[in-house]
């Protein structure tokens, strides 16, 4: 048996499905994954998205104000608290279900309510572009901007959506109450779509009208719980550059170095590839002892063992 | 300075408001009362009530499957899991910056998601008689029933609702991360609106259409905890016996046998301080170093020093 490792795992769009329904049943093969892993003896962290989860979540609190004008519009941030909660549920259960299955009959899962705190001044914030939510109409995109302020963008020709800015994390705000539960030994699912996004004012926090890339979450959650590896789960094996060309090649083992130039020869999409390379290697910086895995949902085990995903080092 | 105890705080209504901005206040002045206790040297876990929080995320997620047919509409066991991250975020921000303001720089505040066990033979079931959410005309509630299976009691005249069970706790599911966290140091919100209301079925555990008294939740927690106190607070400062008549008699000090026959006397309320009552009752039978109290939110502190509130004991 190899050495027992402290992992965080970022869990992709495909662990967790579009609506409630699609959710109980993914949650179910995402816990298996996950169980495997602590099966073999590892410490896990879990980390999820939310995309259409908190936009779910954001169109039923504007419904509901819609039809009820007393009701008054409900930030984002709040949005993001309750989509945490609403996926906690359901994967912790799916989680102590498959570790009970497996006769781990007394591995305690929880999820903890995640405020990650961002720079008012980042300059995300200046170029809102991650669009949430659903499509609307110009008429509806009009409205929404006089509204709620929203800023809408048209996204290519299927309609109005909302963006907002997706800053980087700068400070996991319960940190400390994750590493006491880390260390007591619990299974911890936290930052929870990248967390609830908040600013600092004197001593109170604020919600921002933001996302916060899970990825980006996750690396610096791994950076501070002193993990060993960070491992981001996606709906690819690997990781290509030429990505859909002819020289194409699927990556196994890549130093710092190596990503870092292929990033700046541009071989990964913003917003899909991009961030994760950057986030692994973010992690790999971070010291000699500390591994970045990017692989699929179901080939955790096999690459923690080195047989398959793509892996960035020092 | 009297020894250091272990309180668990149950808060009413009052502590929270009815709506967002109502609650973002509220919490200001509840975080005051409560780091008062944290001033004076005591560990404090909160638990809150959630009955219009958990009505309007119903209501919201109710407004969202009308306008989107793709949407299933969401059952009350996630809505209530909502509502404690939706609670939990404002209601440990607040007390993150009062603690603040008085030099406790340090001092974690924690959420977590947590899940009740109730029994599925709880007799509870057979006669659900706890209202939630709003009111619905008799067209809207014939609706209700036949699309969601909902069951609608008529309210004195006012028109429509839902009611549901209101099983009795027989187990918290995160117990043990909760008692880590406790154990650590950390301010810990936890069992909010009662507790997720989930049964055993096998190795699953499956969400209830119920709410769960959160008084008795937390009888529950302050037992498993090995709390010294059972704080529930409300929006008076004593129970009275003979309330509201001549012969009315505010309590200061009473033994679980006195506040029994109280009870069997009819003093207090169903659904208002009879299970404040009987939660008190149930922790303080519990060992002769515990102590039950029922005060408003704004005696606590008096109320420890003993001078003031309604306290019960063996």
């Amino acid at each position: 048996m190899y050495k027992r490792k402290r992992i965080v795992i970022a869990l992709g769009g495909n662990a967790l499905g579009n609506t409630l329904p699609e959710q109980m049943i993914a949650v179910k093969s995402t816990a298996q994954a996950l169980c495997d892993l602590i099966e073999d003896g590892h410490q896990v962290v879990v980390v999820h998205g939310n995309g259409p989860q908190v936009g779910m979540i954001n169109n039923a609190m504007a419904a509901l104000s819609r039809e009820d004008p007393n009701q008054p519009n409900t930030p984002l941030s709040v949005c993001v608290a309750m989509s945490q909660a609403y996926i906690g549920y359901d994967l912790q259960n799916a989680l102590r279900e498959e570790l009970r299955k497996r006769g781990f009959v007394r591995t305690p899962v929880v999820t903890v309510v995640t405020q990650v705190r961002v720079d008012p001044d980042d300059p995300a914030f200046e170029n809102p572009s991650k669009p949430i939510g659903h499509f609307m109409t110009k008429e509806q995109a009009e409205h929404a901007e006089k509204a709620y302020g929203y800023i809408m963008k048209e996204d290519a020709g299927r309609g109005y959506r909302r963006v907002v800015a997706s800053p980087k994390p700068v400070e996991i705000v319960e940190q400390d109450a994750i590493n006491s539960l880390v260390d007591a030994n619990k299974i911890v699912i936290c930052c929870g779509g990248g967390g609830i996004p908040v600013t600092l004012q004197g001593d109170h926090l604020k919600g921002a009208s933001a996302v916060i890339d899970k990825d980006f979450a996750s690396c610096l959650l791994a950076e501070k719980l002193g993990a060993d590896m960070l491992i981001i789960l996606t709906a690819v094996e690997k990781v290509a550059i030429n990505f859909g060309k002819e020289n194409e090649e699927w990556l196994e083992d890549l130093t710092v170095e190596q990503a870092k130039k292929y990033i700046e020869e541009g071989h990964f999409a913003a917003g899909s590839m991009l961030p994760k390379v950057q986030a692994a290697v973010d992690f790999a910086s971070s010291g000699p002892d500390r591994t970045a895995m990017i692989t699929h949902l179901n080939k955790a085990r096999n690459g923690i063992m080195g047989k398959t995903g793509t892996r960035i080092h020092l």
